[in-house]
Formats: structure tokens, sequence, C-alpha cells
């Protein structure tokens, strides 16, 4: 199956079926999330994986009792840094460097430069910047499911603060920014599997400079 | 080829070779783009192409002369509406509800909700949030790519005010957040195709509970 024809399979799956996704796929989707690209590299987002039904539980009631999350096998949750620091930059840096046998010297001032600009910026400015990033990786890994057959649901409609306390973000200096449950589809349970996929028509979607 | 081996394949190309990428396949890309799924469903920005040579030139000299964009056959913007306004928000339930066959009463109850929340914020925090939309769609586009080996280079680096008054796009309610020049790798001018591509490790990217 090719790409655009797996994105036309998919939709915003709102009933499961409680079917186990094999952790085999599932490790595929976080490794396409997992080599999406960043900005400079730096990675600033993890991925949360929780299958343990308690734990689903406590996620829908503060995500307004969306049933999906609790019919998915796998609930998938990307958490971006709260902000870029000084220390978080460097690691990466240092780590790049290390594994490619170039000394650091050779990125100081491009890190310095970019240094320069995330610590002049608010965390509030950071943690958007870092959280375009995880959606970079979420639209990758959205992709990878639908590729593989596996439903996923791209959602936002959750309460932040209440999931970053409910995982214990904050110690880990993370936000979360969207929720992807991982299971099937339940075609008899929901409304929304036979509706028409309707995107913005083509022509007013694209302008061309030619 | 999977889209794993594609995403290993792919790199933020520095140096392409000028050869031009079939018109079918930069429609591909602008279609996975398309199909990317965003936040109600409201796409809320546009793909912009650019292949004439002179804007290309223009483009670069707002984006600290970097080489791909003139370099690339087409370069893609991204662009975002600058906020979110019951007219557009209406206009795409309606179009929706009408190619769906459902009336608009019917949607009424949820678009009263999203205005509700969406009038109460302040313009940049929705641009913020309808760029997210467009950060999934340009990774799903450049996984896309990947996948046609279509060499892309996903960029933050120009400048957002300069881009958006060089393509009118205030006039239109938008403002660039990405770029993506699409083309062919240089394999022998560019100094990034052969270094490693190097990812946090997995086990600091993912936190499981199972």
């Amino acid at each position: 199956m090719s790409l655009i024809e797996a994105l036309k399979w998919r939709y915003a799956t709102k009933k499961m079926n409680g079917n186990q996704v094999p952790q085999e796929q599932v490790d595929q989707i976080i490794a396409a999330a997992h080599l999406a690209p960043t900005s400079s590299g730096l990675q600033p987002f993890k991925v949360i994986v929780v299958s343990n039904p308690e734990l689903k539980e406590k996620i829908k009631a503060v995500a307004f009792g969306q049933q999906q999350i609790t019919d998915a096998s796998h609930v998938l949750i990307f958490a971006a840094w709260d902000n870029y620091t000084e220390e978080r930059v460097r690691e990466v840096f240092t780590r790049t460097n290390s594994e490619r046998g170039v000394p650091d010297a050779a990125t100081e001032e491009y890190v310095s430069r970019l240094l320069g600009i995330y610590l002049n910026k608010t965390p509030e400015e950071n943690f958007n910047h870092a959280a375009k990033q995880a959606y970079i990786a979420f639209g990758i890994a959205l992709a990878e499911a639908a590729l593989l057959k596996v439903d996923a649901t791209p959602m936002e409609g959750f309460d932040p603060a209440q999931l970053d306390e409910l995982l214990g973000l904050k110690d880990l200096g993370l936000r979360s920014t969207t929720i992807m449950p991982l299971g099937y589809r339940d075609e008899a349970g929901d409304w929304l599997v036979n509706l028409k996929k309707v995107r913005t028509p083509l022509n007013d979607f694209v302008i061309e400079f030619k």
C-alpha cells in the first residue's frame, strides 16, 4: 500500500475494538517517530507508551472520557521539553559529535549561536518550538501506523496540566503535547468510520508561483 | 522501500544537484500534506509551491543564503492561518457537512464549543496552534518525499516576516512556518551526506508504563 492510499484509509478512529497491536508494530511506529527530523537534530521530546489498563483509565479521565484511549492497546503520548537549556542542547551535540567522530570544537560556533537564540526566549516560546518538532514526529508516526494498517487517533483534546501530573512529566522537564491511541477500528460501533473524508479543495490548498 | 528505510535514507540535504523533480512526484508530496489530519479537520494552512527561479533567489536571500533553496527544483512553503476566525471555521464545517450530506445543525454544538475556545485566544496563540497542524502535514510530506526518493530539507532557518512579505501572505491571512526544498542530493558536494545519522538512544527516547 502506498502512503497516499494509507492516508486515505486512515481516519481519526473514535471507537476501537480492543484488539492488541503487536509489540513489533508498536515498535515500528515509535521507530518512525524516532527517525523524524527535528530542528538542529535536538529531538526535544519523548514518546511515552502506556499499555497499563489502570493508567489508560486515568488518562481517559483527563481526556474528556474519550473511549478510544481505553479501547486502544497502546497509548502514545508525545511530550516536549519544557524549555531549551544549555545542558540539554550541549548534551545532544556532544553525543552526536562523539558518534560522528567530530571534535566538539567543530560545532561550537553553531551551538553558541543556537544557545544565543534559545536562552533569550521564554520557556513558553521554547516549549512551543519543541512541541512543533514533536508534531513532525507525530505526523510521521501516524503515517507509519497507517501503512501498518494500525488505527490511530490524533488527539489534542485533553487537559495537558492534568496529564503531565498523572505521568510525572514535570520532574522530567517535559510537557504533553498530543496523544495517539493505537488499536483497531470497531467498524460497527464508530460513527465516523463511514463518513466521507473531506479536505479543502486542492486548488484552494495550494498556491503556485511558477 | 518501507517508510523506516526511507527515513534512514533521507537527511536534511544541504546541497542539491539542480535536477528537476517530476511534477507528478511534487503532486504526490503535496497530496500527502493535503491528506494529513488536523485538529477538528480545519486544515488551517496552505502549501505554497515555488518553482520560479527569480522568486527562489529572493527566498534564498531571506533564508540566510542557504543554497538548497535555489538548487531545489521546487520549494514548498507551509503557511498557517494567522488566526482562527468564526468565518474560517464555519466555512470548513459548512463544506464538510455539505459533502457528507449532514445538516449544519448536526455540528452546531461542536462548532460553538470550538469557537468559544478559539475566539477567546490571542491571534498569536491561534497561529501557534495552526502552525502545529502544519507541522503534522510537513512531517507527512517529508515521509512521502523520502518514499519517492526525492530529497527534501526541513527548514526553519529564515526570516518569517520577510518571507511573508515576499509572498504576499499577510493579505491572505497566512504566516509562513517552514520551508521544504525538493530536489536531489549532490553526493559529491554535500558535507552532511556521509555523516552518521544520530538519534537520542531509544531507551532514553521512550518511557514505558506497562
